[in-house]
């Protein structure tokens, strides 16, 4: 069974989003952004066609989900599955429901990489769904076809995955942007560590500033993470400064 | 030419660098402490045995460098070679300048790995070395002999090695302190920066926090980086705080 997609967004992500579904079904893609470039292999629609697509993958910004929910409720097909793909889960997913008409199914997606990540591929790399409208047999459906690509599936609640990610994502990108800021320069004597760091900054600062921004707006638990954050930068600052002042 | 090498001190890089150094040299070994565990193929001789050997490798905090070249400095032989593996640079060599009578021959270097990162092997990882008073031959000998192990030699001076190692190490070793300390954990759905990040945690983190201190304590240009470290610290949280605020 081939799907016709629907991809609504092509910034950095829908774009690369975009050619790997085309791998495996037909996609058509939207922006309102006439001057975004077709990803190769896929069909470029008006919202009004990509609105009657079997699914739909939301590739905005979180910050513009509410306002694109609203433009196409009443334009999306009987069938039509919605799916984001934000960074945050629970946000999207209150929208979705509260938006969409009640008939409207509803899959919740973060897949956990980008272009940068998945430069060799997305093979054996996370992706996070759950079934917020579907039916059984709908979830399975798109379960078995992320599996197909040999994505890991990590089935979670929004509140379940918003709870990690304020870790997993957040400190990464907070320090992402730190070590940009400090301008860290490749080095010959460079240690692993080092290297690592680098490539930290790589595969956080392509990702544009404004999903910096709203992975920590609309993430109630980055709050936390950034307090505790804090607390221990300031720990061992601290006991650096005592240490050396001996 | 199999050389009489000596390694001063059996902490955790000592004995991974007497065991990388036994692979192609009579080993001896010295620790102060008897409990300390004498690593395989090396033997282990008295301080004043070890004092005989053509070439010494202090392998001591840096902290302890002054105090063991003072103990040794009568001790040791004709054309024994002291050469320092310290993580900084310009402070031991002062120290060896200062404390070693003239005729010592003296060589600096710091191998720029241990336990962790060659936990494959040597074969690509740098080694700075920096000849202090040695002669040219004598320097060429041990600049091959590296090179033999397919080790990346980077011949520096002091002053160089400190002001970029304040930032590929300082920054490093900093950043993997306070990782450690928030207690990030493996993540299923962690992305590839994230692992990097859990990485750099086990590359610091498994050194003792004596070497943290001392990297910073000794390295006049760390206080430099600690200041922009701060800085750009406080920027990236205001931003996002400004930006959670609006």
């Amino acid at each position: 069974m081939i799907m016709n997609v629907g991809v609504y967004g092509l910034g950095r992500f829908g774009y690369f989003w975009s050619k790997v579904l085309a791998q495996k079904n037909i996609v058509k893609v939207y922006s309102r952004n006439q001057s975004r470039e077709t990803p190769e292999n896929t069909i470029r629609v008006s919202e009004d066609e990509l609105c009657s697509c079997d699914i739909i993958f939301l590739c905005v910004a979180i910050s513009a989900v509410e306002k694109v929910l609203e433009q196409i409720k009443d334009k999306i097909g009987d069938n039509t599955i919605i799916a984001d793909t934000c960074s945050v889960k629970m946000y999207p997913v209150e929208q979705m429901k509260k938006i969409l008409k009640p008939g409207t199914p509803i899959l919740a997606t973060h897949p956990m990489f980008g272009p940068d990540s998945a430069r060799k591929g997305v093979q054996g790399l996370p992706i996070v769904l759950s079934n917020i409208r579907l039916t059984d047999e709908q979830f399975s459906y798109w379960d078995e076809h992320f599996q197909s690509y040999g994505m890991d599936i990590y089935k979670m609640t929004p509140e379940e995955h918003d709870r990690e990610a304020a870790y997993t994502q957040g400190v990464t990108h907070f320090i992402g942007r730190v070590l940009s800021d400090l301008e860290l320069k490749s080095s010959g004597i460079g240690t692993a560590g080092y290297n690592d760091l680098l490539d930290i900054i790589t595969q956080t600062c392509n990702d544009p500033w404004q999903l910096f921004m709203d992975l920590q707006r609309y993430n109630p638990y980055t709050k936390d993470m950034r307090d505790n954050l804090a607390k221990s930068l300031k720990k061992v600052m601290n006991s650096l400064e005592e240490s050396i002042d001996k």
